[in-house]
């Protein structure tokens, strides 16, 4: 891993991820015999969950010279519209070039653990697992899949993703292995065949016949090794329901399966877990993908507000610092 | 560029960036010894313009065996909800692992080449350029413009963007250099004395004062050599609206200053790209920023319906090849 | 059938079905020696299709004397709303009693047969049959499913309703047959065992498995005998969807069952039967329940227009008769 | 009435009221020789107050044998969606056949039942009677009185109705009655002198005239006789509003007729008896229409959920028996 | 009337009706000896028909110098949003003054005669006549009603007002009056007794009786010398609906008084005239009140578009003159 | 001023003001010899701030006999909608006619006293100042600032209407002045050099320059002069936000003019002011236009309710006085 996290920030301090307008300024303002001490001060537009921060600092890390001064909200805490999250205070030439690296990985990494979060507050409890890789690049998967878990989820798919996060990787039984072996029994049976005994055993019973059955069958066939089920209901048959899973937990009760638990997939987002709690659907656990994966950005700006310590600032923005003091001094390495 | 356009298949060819699920699916298939040869389709839950084949088809050439075949839209074609897009028919193992990163890589960057069509659409001819790289993490900052580009964008702002979509960047003078300068005029008279010829000198006007008097102040200042204004009012300052661009349209050209175009950025996204028409602004180009960078991923959905030809699917899906007459045959190297 | 027909009738003649007030008038005309000719018209206050119109000529015939003159719409023709649909000029004592009974009569069936009316003009030519006694009370059912065929449903469910139609019953199998077997398979081969050839063997393909496997299971079991299968999927399961039935079509197409119809139930109103048409559903026919059964009544007044020839009217009425060239002249026996 | 409350029982166990597929269930299970003993529940898909208990009940005492245990909830009692209202234990057989008519009772009455207390709830305490027997066929229009009455009605208008509810029935004068007359006074005093003491004197006051100046006209005219009289304004007059009812009270009131009471009808629903109400009208008592008759049924479900004891349920239920405290054992006769 | 139209030029020429501003700006400019040539353009920010030009161009006429130059609409044109209706070149101290005035008298009486136009739109050539006088004050009643009748009224209600617009004053009888004489036909008599000729006899006939008996009443009284009814129905009474227009038509016309004509007033405003116009109703004239008299005013703003022919504007507006080939030169006097 | 004060009662009094069926009235009773004493009663339809009573109450004075007496609320007391506001009792021949004139009065200076209330209740204690005389005509506007003065505005921007309201005239510097000087601060100080030391120095700082950027000028140009700064900002260039108050706000201080105060104008409205104090916009006071000039007239009925001692009334009124124990006996002179 030592390599991924390594890589970006080599791309980042590449001057081509830079909008162009920064390089030639930079060769402009050199040419000029022109490097002020500045401070720059970067706010979103909206509220939610910063992200990226570690990241942040260790690009800065990389390029400020020691007497800049950083301070910064820490990784994971919430914050508020317009509210100062990171102070950058350092000759211009030496970090103007990285504004668009570092807004980016903000905006980006923070509108995911934003809506990450909303899920956890709306699950109230239940654990939720991100399972949204397949929506975003794979040159991002594993910082959206990173963000997750600093929003609050439990898990995440990929391997890259759980290094960064430093978990396990979180998986179930995919449709295509079930249409291979024909059948959700045997491929289920293969599967305990074949994989550690620390992979728990989830079986995916929505492919071929009605979940209440293939419930039934699976843990008929696995016993005491069946963890849970996973329901994954495509919308052409109704999607997931609150009484779908009621329905399967009494089912497996009544046949003494208490203690097979039930995860709930496909198109779940906060309005649909607070329907299911609401409705009082016994879910072990939530696998969400757009509703993370997908979510936009919040966007970010960066503001000069003094130079060489003289309050400055553009027409509409008040010149001078913000006054912010959950910020805190971050240790650049 | 050559290595980064290499990259992201490397990455992707790693396992790490692949639901676990997908690996545990080899491994089981193989110790089972099963790889049958099966068809999966790949299509969208939404309309749009289809963007990322390219890098697809690149990652299968990679992974594929000769005998595979893929059939599949052309880059940036327009694309119908549940049409299929991509056909591949080849031995499960050889490309089951993929089915993250070829989700991903369709879905991210055709949501952000339909959010620029509908821009361009908007604009009715008028240039529309992606300025949103600091929305997104800078790993998928040139895919993210690659994608503007092939939308209908006329330019974007980075190095690596712009590379890969076969332009040059694209950019003007950002607040920073300034607010450094201290006067939009000096800050101007320095990017021109410093700057190659071919770089086209935009002055951005509302840094300091208001746009129509410092448009005119810079025109008088760079006479001839003054490509164009931007104009990127903050909120607090009322933004861009259609009635500013007629009017610094007007002061320019009552004093002598026709030639200077009007580039136009800040919070635009269609409606107010079609309000500027429906009011007559004379805008000369759209820089557009999250509109574009923040558009959701369109999710792309992988089905199985085929297995040594025999038509099959999971519930919800109808078995068998469905037909699509658009789809070429994709020559794989 | 004579027993039934007669009897709503002999009902409605008995005094205690009208409003207690119309009994009193009598009482009181009687006792003062009033008994002018008066003329009534009657008008819905809404739009849609008159039924019961056959019902009250016979209630009427039954009471009038030889000299009444009664002009009506004919049963089923659409009406519009305060549009005069049946006109009485008799000795008000004669029939002023039942006022109550005839705009009952009116009432009740007409609002059946107008919603009746909706859903076959949704359904486009795809026949439409009323399933919806259990809605309404028994001793109401029948008028309710003569009113639902008069509407233009092709079919209904219960006997009495059917005869009064000139029909025959319409059924499939219900949930509790299935049950009772313990599986789809073997009740329908004891329907089939044990029911006369002329009854079509329709399926019921939602009990215990997934609806497209319970159809391919059924029509392996029954072959050439099987006319159809029905699909009615619980709320819990999502209902029936235009991409269910699509898939049921294709699977039994597939399997060489082209000649297996669908037959959609379950919540079908007139906007459901328009998304199964938008979006292309291979449905054979509907099955409606409350969309019909559950119809509000549309009101119908009755006023008194000309007494002696005389026009008059209460205030907010217009005095006299209201010409209507639709009105034919009733023969009452 | 001995003769009416026993025919809709005679009439509902006429099979030719039953769906027909629960005729043909009959003749296979005979043919096949199945008759278990099954737990059927029903339960309303919305809330409401549950009419129609009695009949059933009736209907259930004919057919079941002695050992068959039913449990329901009382009449009249409130019932909340999904809950198990009644719960019968028998051999199929002897009662599947009447499955249609049970939940027809059910629904029908429930929806009047539920309608007239939302009326009732409305009022606060203002008397409410039931006038809508004129939209309803006259075969089911006592059952709707008494469903009327059942859910908190004082009163309804046809002696049938008031029969099976246990009251005298309810009137005032009709309009047909006026017009005959040619004059209110003239009408009311006739009345006066025709009926019976304990018939109450409610002078009907729009149809000549305007409503203050015709109430104060036959208020001088009856005197000490006059109970009330009642406002029924029609839609092209304005109808009853609040303004109409303070100022005719008003002008009783200066007039010295402080005893006469005002009864408001035409067209009044839950929201409008709320206006009068907020606005402080003085209203002595509603008369309703189609507000309560007009209602559409409640949908009711039976579900078979236990086979010889032996837990069961089709896919979407829970299959065993639901527990509800609140049910009672049916003493059935 | 020479002294009324007088008037407010005197007063509006009167400093002390000017925002005080512009009177510190006049001494000013004075001791600063300051009196350029300035061109203003004055324009509305709504669409609308101009009215007030008449009056305006009096007041100019009285302070400019015979060199100014004023262009302006003809009183009663259309006129757009932001479209300029009066230019004025003059020496800036002989007009400045009177901005105030200028502007209030366009924005009051524009206001109005925009509203009465939608109003006579919207009767599609039923004759409208505008009674509101009592909705303003009465200093201005008389230059709102004139401004109705530039609007495209047939009348109005006061002398004043009808002097201004060259009419005779239209009116019927008030309420007042027939409370007094106690009954509505004798007021009608009475009336008819001592009115000349000319003045038409109109019967309000809502007093103290039902529209149609007492529109009957007053037919039959004054025979051939009534011309028509007004229905003012109060809101407490439904207020006027096109079903009682129709009756009241009905029953005169089945009476033999086709002649006499039915006049709406009360709560009158283009929404209801069409409705009245929908539904067939046949009124012969309309009666307006706070639909024109309360029409909110329509704002104009004056711009100084030139100094000593030079052109400047203030930020947000295009310097220079507008052209605008609708403009007329005015002569003033 | 006793001039004008007098004179809108001079015309009220003259009859052609008055709807020409009062006239008619007062020429028929006379004929008729009736003059009985009437109570007419007044009310409005809408709920607000009473305004306009000692005008009427002037009026009143002026035509009644000793023996009237008169009952009315204070002026700028609130009123309920239909609460009697004035109880006039006197023969009817010596006021009948003026009752246009006192409805006119009441119902127009009401409704801009109760929408400046509205503005002054939103400003939660920041001075509100009506700047609105451009909005209506000449003849009436120092009653419209008389009246929002009465709503509770501390100033007003006419001279006419600072003597009705007993204030001196409150302004800044016209646009116009600005223009003509062609630059801010030379405006400013020419109006410094020339004004009286009481006249508050308030320059406007949006005609030429960013507003923010015109302030620091005009301040440091006036010192201690300078009493405050007026943001007027045209919806070309957003209007004043709170942000932009904000902002100018921080840069006057940190230039070290903490003293200057902000006032705000330009569409100001109820809503908008919230946002402000929503937003915590430090503004020092508001000018508002049509918010309250543009108020539309509240309407007020009169009606008679006695004749000679014995209660009357039109339908759809009660008869008699209605009894407000929080009017007052007015004393007329």
């Amino acid at each position: 891993m030592t390599q991924k996290t390594d890589h970006p920030i080599r791309l980042a301090l590449s001057e081509d991820r830079a909008d162009i307008y920064f390089a030639r300024t930079k060769t402009v303002l050199e040419k000029e015999g022109l490097n002020p001490v500045v401070t720059m001060e970067i706010f979103p537009n909206g509220e939610g969950i910063i992200c990226g921060v570690k990241e942040v600092l260790n690009l800065l890390g990389t390029v400020l010279p020691p007497a800049a001064e950083v301070w910064a909200l820490g990784e994971g805490e919430p914050m508020q519209a317009k509210e100062i999250v990171l102070r950058i205070t350092a000759p211009y030439q030496s970090f103007g070039l990285y504004e668009t690296a570092i807004l980016g990985i903000l905006a980006h990494e923070s509108g995911w653990a934003t809506a990450a979060r909303e899920c956890v507050e709306a699950a109230g409890g239940i654990p939720v697992v991100s399972f949204g890789a397949r929506h975003v690049h794979p040159d991002v998967s594993a910082r959206m899949e990173y963000a997750a878990v600093v929003g609050g989820c439990v898990g995440c798919a990929t391997p890259a993703g759980a290094e960064l996060a430093g978990l396990d990787p979180t998986g179930t039984i995919p449709h295509a292995m079930i249409l291979i072996f024909g059948d959700t029994v045997e491929a289920t049976l293969a599967f305990d065949r074949h994989m550690p005994p620390e992979v728990n055993r989830i079986a995916l019973v929505d492919t071929f016949k009605d979940e209440a059955e293939e419930s039934l069958r699976v843990a008929a066939a696995l016993g005491e090794r069946l963890w849970g089920v996973r329901l994954d209901t495509p919308a052409e048959r109704g999607r997931v329901t609150p009484d779908l899973v009621k329905e399967v937990r009494a089912r497996l009760d009544q046949a003494g399966y208490q203690r097979v638990k039930i995860v709930v997939s496909g198109g779940i987002d906060p309005p649909r877990i607070r329907l299911f709690r609401e409705r009082g659907a016994p879910v072990d656990a939530f696998g969400i993908g757009s509703a993370i994966s997908g979510a936009p950005p919040i966007d970010f700006t960066g503001d000069i507000k003094a130079i060489e310590g003289k309050p400055i600032a553009k027409r509409g923005r008040i010149p001078g610092i913000t006054p912010n003091p959950r910020l805190k001094r971050a240790k650049l390495t």
